[in-house]
């Protein structure tokens, strides 16, 4: 990241405010912070004006922010955050309408409201509207948190034997990350057997056998920018069932990264993968078919077929991660970052799944 | 927790609810959630009325919801969690003002206004001011929290040598959580040498030397519970002016603490470990004295100079962490977990160094 991308940020997001009718905007959630800025400390704000970004910070992070800041001045304020943002608005007397995100939270506003003189309008998406083309370095990144957690899930999954639990699992891929200066994108969800209908299972204490199924959804934050990637895998030997589920989910997996492209609508992604599954006479997932990934790790756009008018744009980053879940039974959920290109999607993830035509179940 | 503590909870909270002029509250926040009802997941409200507790969830989660709900009745959602809580509120016509909490963001206050039909009032720590006092259970649960860090610690601790890296102790403390199917509360500060005079230091590369010192801020997440922990060590040998700094941090800690009781104010606890720093000629820290924690590491109430009228009550949990830092040079900080108890304050810690009447510079 360097300056001319900055500028090109808050050019972006100053043009969005424009057609917002507002004449700068409070940037409080810590993303949005780190990405008009290059701050990646907390508890500061950025006010982006007309003609000046200010960062807002504590005696805590002056240090830091003079260090990572690229483009904006930094003050470093004694009282309140609200108390220093109404001194500096007074400084800026061309600002009526301040535009507020309206993720803030509805008692924050309301101090706001009692403390600044100028009147305050909640806007959506003025920072993540800007944020969901990535550009080239920011790619890079995802792509290198991708490749770590794999890398610290392939170091993990060689200890993997009976009786193994999935806490021990997961604890052996969350250590191993620290040795690549990246911590995790989520919660880690290892669930054994069974275990894998459940979408949010948070590992515990039940042991690997010596015929079992491992569903991993796993990511990587890395220098901020995070991965999301699930992967499934037999051990011992694999059932007929278990193989023709997985290999559905890897057809609708394949079916929806082949759709996308710059200008494809979101829904239609959504229902190639739901097609193959509904096809092949499997129950079809409950939930999204994918979501937009970067400084956060669910972030724009959503994948999913309630969006009728959302299509695709090159720049995008996003996962596709169709699932079968048979509760008490098992669960198959496969997951990539694909990045979309004028040309079509391109799988981020750093395995080869993708490089061969066969779907086989992996066998550990 | 049982359900005469759950009708315990719920009666206390809608005590809040009428002083406030509210008929019921939608309860959005996840502690808050799991607090009023035992659930563990996430993306789900409750509803509480003037009779009746309503989870309402989806389909990921009603098996679970099934399991750990205590006294609530569950409401499986089909479409948005507004429309739902919609159709509920209709059903419930002496609702004439729900309550919302002020944590809400303003997006999503705005959707309601737009949905519901009813009038909406944002209210504040309507559950908050409730969990403020522990139960004996959870004051169990936050010891065991405790001691779960301190043995995962001293776990990492026992490996610990040059040239290990800061990141590396981070890793192992983490590992070591899981074996207690722990996770952590907070994200590990481990800091060596200089490193200590920043707060919210991330750990990084540097390398542990021959003579050094180490803080370490950790916690433990365990059934829902955090506890929070700092400890400073020396490394080979011990500065004259790091022994210094660290027993007036000791003592300023043991003030603060001495004066912990039912009743006491909470500045007034503040304002004593403050004077130690400053009678011994310190730089005095910037930061709070302490915050309660319980379901969230950072709770209510919170210890600092600037509240005036808050004073402790018995039941409460809290942290008294004073600290000493010199940017570029040294940092040192200590942080206990206290129950305040009607004759005084109880610290929560696993470890012996309240048991003894020395502060001296534990030496690794």
């Amino acid at each position: 990241m360097d300056i001319v991308e900055i500028r090109r940020r808050v050019k972006a997001v100053r043009k969005l405010l424009r057609r917002s009718g507002v004449d700068g905007l409070v940037v409080m959630g810590v993303e949005n912070v780190r990405y008009l800025t290059g701050f990646r400390g907390h508890d500061s704000w950025v006010l982006v004006l007309g003609r000046s970004v200010v960062l807002v910070t504590d005696s805590r992070y002056t240090e830091q922010a003079k260090a990572e800041c690229l483009g904006c001045r930094i003050v470093e304020r004694k009282g309140s955050i609200v108390k220093e943002v109404g001194g500096l608005l007074e400084k800026y007397s061309d600002v009526k309408i301040l535009g507020i995100e309206d993720s803030c939270s509805v008692a924050l506003l309301k101090t706001l409201r009692k403390k600044l003189s100028v009147k305050l309008k909640p806007v959506r998406g003025m920072v993540e509207n800007v944020r969901i083309i990535k550009s080239d370095d920011e790619v890079k990144l995802i792509r290198k948190a991708s490749k770590i957690a794999f890398d610290a899930m392939q170091w993990a999954l060689e200890q993997v034997k009976p009786p193994m639990t999935e806490l021990e699992l997961a604890a052996l891929y969350e250590y191993r990350l620290r040795a690549y200066n990246a911590k995790v994108s989520f919660e880690t969800i290892v669930s054994f057997g069974p275990n894998g209908s459940r979408n949010h299972h948070q590992p515990g204490k039940r042991k690997l056998r010596k015929n079992d199924t491992i569903l991993l959804d796993f990511g990587a934050n890395y220098e901020g920018y995070a991965s999301d990637m699930t992967r499934c895998y037999a051990v011992g030997k694999v059932t007929p069932f278990f193989r023709t589920v997985y290999e559905t989910v890897a057809r609708a997996q394949r079916a929806a990264i082949d759709k996308v492209g710059d200008g494809v609508r979101l829904c239609e992604v959504d229902a190639a993968a739901r097609a193959v599954i509904q096809e092949a006479g499997l129950a079809v997932y409950g939930h999204g078919t994918g979501h937009g990934l970067g400084l956060q790790v669910h972030e724009l756009p959503y994948v999913t077929g309630t969006d009728k008018k959302g299509r695709l744009k090159a720049g995008q980053v996003i996962t596709i991660e169709p699932g079968v879940y048979l509760p008490g039974k098992m669960g198959v959920r496969l997951e990539d970052d694909v990045l979309v290109t004028k040309t079509g999607g391109r799988v981020l993830s750093a395995d080869k799944r993708f490089d061969v035509k066969t779907d086989k179940v992996p066998l550990l």
